[in-house]
């Protein structure tokens, strides 16, 4: 089943310790749709500038990922720049300029309506809430935010929360959104907003998915996936997004959606999650083959998993 | 197999947001004695002084542990006093008596010294390397330290860990350790330094075991065990040694030490560690029973296991 991806195509310029690059494809809907491309149609909605060329869009085409969503918009397209030190969790921002981005009003082709599956990057949640009544069919809707929107629109937050079936967010993030310290009761907190489940990822140290009681009829115990220890993070740059493509593009790619469908997609969001941060911008994610991801996705299960 | 556990026998006060309590038994040697004893036959050594009654002895009698090896001396036991906040990785101390511990000199009592297994808790160094002397036909070594003693006696340090077999810290002793912040590598580091396996402790995100080469013939692909997501840590002192304790005895209760015995080992220290910040101090490691341990061991697995 196809799934459509609204978010962020941008261009970023990025500084960790093993080097910089001055202005690379980034941007969350990037990252998302070229992890979810290896499981299945992608259908990408955003807005870009001039700077955004034929040979930046064949990027994602050559994946298979339907670009037809992308509005190209007078001006540049949306830029950060921003450095990583000693914690990989977080980075220092040195420029975001909004640009192209500042006024989109993402339109969901006509085309691109018949997808079972949605995913709302981090972006306004007046907007997400937006796109998800123009996709009044979708049967699963997965959704991202930060803290920028957690502590400025959190009564619009509130609204879109109820609309979203799959909440990705991480540790601080959840806690901030339900102003609880430990984390599982956070998670009560936030499944009592709306979402059926709960994603909650740790960085280095894997993610947890938490449900509502009997949400998919699937039970409420949660269910932790690992992430892989990894000697060099190259650049931790759309390591989230790419943890949620994965996890969505499998969902998507599945009939069903049981207990094991979702344990799988955690790990899969995990392996995706470890490809991306082994270079720069989301090279790594444009040049992977299924058996690699699926021989990681056994390393995963050997780094977890008794006899 | 027996294991013979050197460390505290202490007494806390602590205070959390669940309540405080005055006075209770604490200590490392403690905690790690309480837990093994549910796998093994523990041995313990320690100090304590005249506060430390017949009542406070049958703690760890009744768990079918040999208190030969603690020496009561003249004067106060160990005394710490602290709190916890939000942060549970991290207590606030109020006060540190150190007392009869201060010239804790271990002694192994002759009747011990045919343990095949050791647990050095985190003492100085010195008096580490001293009873591993002691313990010439140890077969295994595990062992514990801390910032203290990384940073105030770093070199004696050194020494003691080419002495020892599986070395458990947290995250953060591991990177000060090594003077590196990336976790895979520190780890190596650390490896390179003696120990021939590694635990490193994630608090609430479980633990992560590194082997070096070879090791015990087993390979040396990490293996990540989780933490159970609680929702009421009611007193985390101790869960680091409960946690050494379930893993040094379950490995003492196995004949072979394969991988996939370090696996369940692993598994077993995150058990112990989860009940024992059930209630405050040792008391949840004085009333379980090898039933509730196995019924929380198969969580753990459901936890973390594709079928």
């Amino acid at each position: 089943m196809s799934i459509v991806a609204v978010g962020s195509v941008a261009f970023d310029a990025i500084k960790t310790q093993y080097g910089k690059v001055d202005k690379i494809l980034g941007g969350s809907a990037t990252y998302f749709s070229l992890a979810a491309s290896y499981f299945t149609q992608v259908r990408v909605v955003a807005v870009v500038g001039e700077d955004f060329t034929a040979e930046h869009e064949d990027v994602l085409k050559r994946r298979g990922i339907c670009t037809q969503g992308i509005e190209h918009a007078k001006g540049q397209s949306f830029f950060w720049s921003g450095e990583y030190g000693e914690n990989l969790n977080e980075a220092k921002t040195h420029r975001t300029d909004l640009n192209v981005f500042e006024k989109f009003q993402p339109r969901i082709p006509q085309e691109y309506r018949d997808s079972e599956f949605l995913f709302l990057a981090n972006i306004d949640p007046v907007l997400q809430a937006n796109v998800r009544g123009q996709m009044a069919n979708a049967r699963l809707v997965g959704g991202d935010t930060m803290n920028f929107w957690i502590n400025g629109k959190r009564t619009e937050l509130r609204e879109t929360l109820k609309l979203i079936d799959v909440l990705l967010i991480n540790d601080g993030e959840a806690k901030a959104l339900a102003g609880e310290s430990n984390l599982p009761r956070a998670a009560n907190k936030v499944l009592a907003m709306g979402p059926k489940a709960l994603v909650i990822k740790h960085g280095e140290y894997g993610a947890t998915v938490f449900f509502r009681d009997k949400t998919f009829g699937i039970g409420h115990h949660p269910f932790r996936a690992p992430a892989l220890p990894i000697e060099e993070v190259v650049d931790p740059t759309g390591a989230g997004d790419s943890f949620a493509g994965g996890f969505m593009g499998y969902l998507a790619s599945q009939g069903e959606l049981n207990r094991e469908v979702f344990k799988r997609a955690m790990f899969y969001g995990g392996v995706m999650g470890s490809f991306a941060v082994e270079r720069f911008g989301p090279e790594r994610l444009t040049q992977l083959t299924r058996e690699e991801i699926d021989a990681r996705f056994q390393l995963f299960r050997e780094l977890t998993h008794l006899d």
